[in-house]
């Protein structure tokens, strides 16, 4: 492996680190590429022109190789989600929750084989591993911009933890069975998959402004 | 394999329509015992008690087994969420509409490997596959439904399909997210999934209500 750049950064990161975050890398490279099947600590190892032992030493396993995946891919899809702290956010906390729930599925469809890691049920990522911390985090930015909203009077959700389960639910959803090419029916009628999600999101806004 | 039972609707299968459900039998026996990965001819084989040249001339292979099983759950969904055909149908649209979506949960958690073989994105299922005109058929009812709620003023749904594609993610992601034990926040917090995706539904109803 070449040495990292002398940014300011990696100045402050240690060798180990380095070492690590080199290896995930060379995990996240193989599963973007040719997905999670193939991601398996030789892939890994090999991709990053190491012995597997320097893999192993790391992560243990292939489950550990796993959870640090998924560590990372729900670290990137929270901070896509987080739009309150990206600086730019809209005051208007209706509008922020159309702007996290877009920015997911974009997410989604740019990395199909990260969302497809975290969410298609691999048993060592379940609760409560350290991969489902991370994952809850994601949720958590739906609960507090509706929690907001409702504090303002602009929704009623008298549960704000229910009402972002069911928004996650139908975003979660949505970017499924598109990514799925299940979406077909919508697709032969002539709908646009981004602007059908618009939509889905105002009736969903709109079904909790009723008190 | 034994000769079926003389039931009048056996009497009218062929001898090759008997062989041809016996391996589907078999197969889905073996999805639903362990999961999509273990469907093999092979597999199959050995379930039915048959050699695998057997499962080979009337499936081809493993794609035409997945293909024939994937038709016959989405045919099983189609008739547990077809509320309306189903002789105790309420008139009410939006309560049909309540009654298909709990039926789809009920099928999807009572069956989650033919859930995960209908929706898990399978190449082979991929339209146009033989199966995806069967899936299609599922969400087909929502649609109707929907339409049915338009016309008598319920709902304003400007474009039916549309409104039953957001209906299916939402039940879709929630089902998958249960499935696969990511509703965690939710559970830890108390709610009941069943209560919550019935809330849901009222969510959903309300902002489809909206001209």
């Amino acid at each position: 492996m070449r040495p990292p750049p002398a940014t300011p950064a990696s100045r402050h990161r240690t060798a180990s680190e380095q070492v690590g975050a080199a290896l995930l890398d060379a995990a996240q490279a193989v599963l973007d590429r040719e997905g999670l099947a193939a991601v398996s600590v030789r892939a890994v190892a090999i991709e990053a022109g190491v012995a597997p032992m320097g893999v192993y030493n790391r992560f243990q396993n292939k489950d550990g190789l796993l959870v640090a995946l998924a560590v990372r891919a729900f670290d990137a899809l929270h901070a896509a989600v987080d739009v309150e702290h990206s600086g730019e956010a809209p005051g208007d906390p209706l509008q922020r929750l159309r702007q996290s729930c877009r920015a997911y599925r974009t997410f989604a469809l740019r990395h199909p084989e990260q969302y497809h890691l975290m969410f298609s049920g691999v048993s060592s990522l379940a609760s409560p591993s350290p991969a489902a911390k991370h994952g809850t985090a994601v949720l958590q930015v739906l609960v507090d911009t509706i929690d907001s909203a409702t504090r303002q009077g602009i929704l009623h959700a008298a549960e704000p933890v229910e009402a972002a389960q069911m928004v996650w639910n139908a975003i979660h959803g949505a970017v499924t069975l598109e990514l799925a090419s299940l979406n077909v029916t919508l697709k032969r009628h002539g709908f646009e998959p981004a602007d059908t999600y618009d939509k889905m999101l105002d009736v969903l806004i709109d079904g909790l402004r009723r008190p």
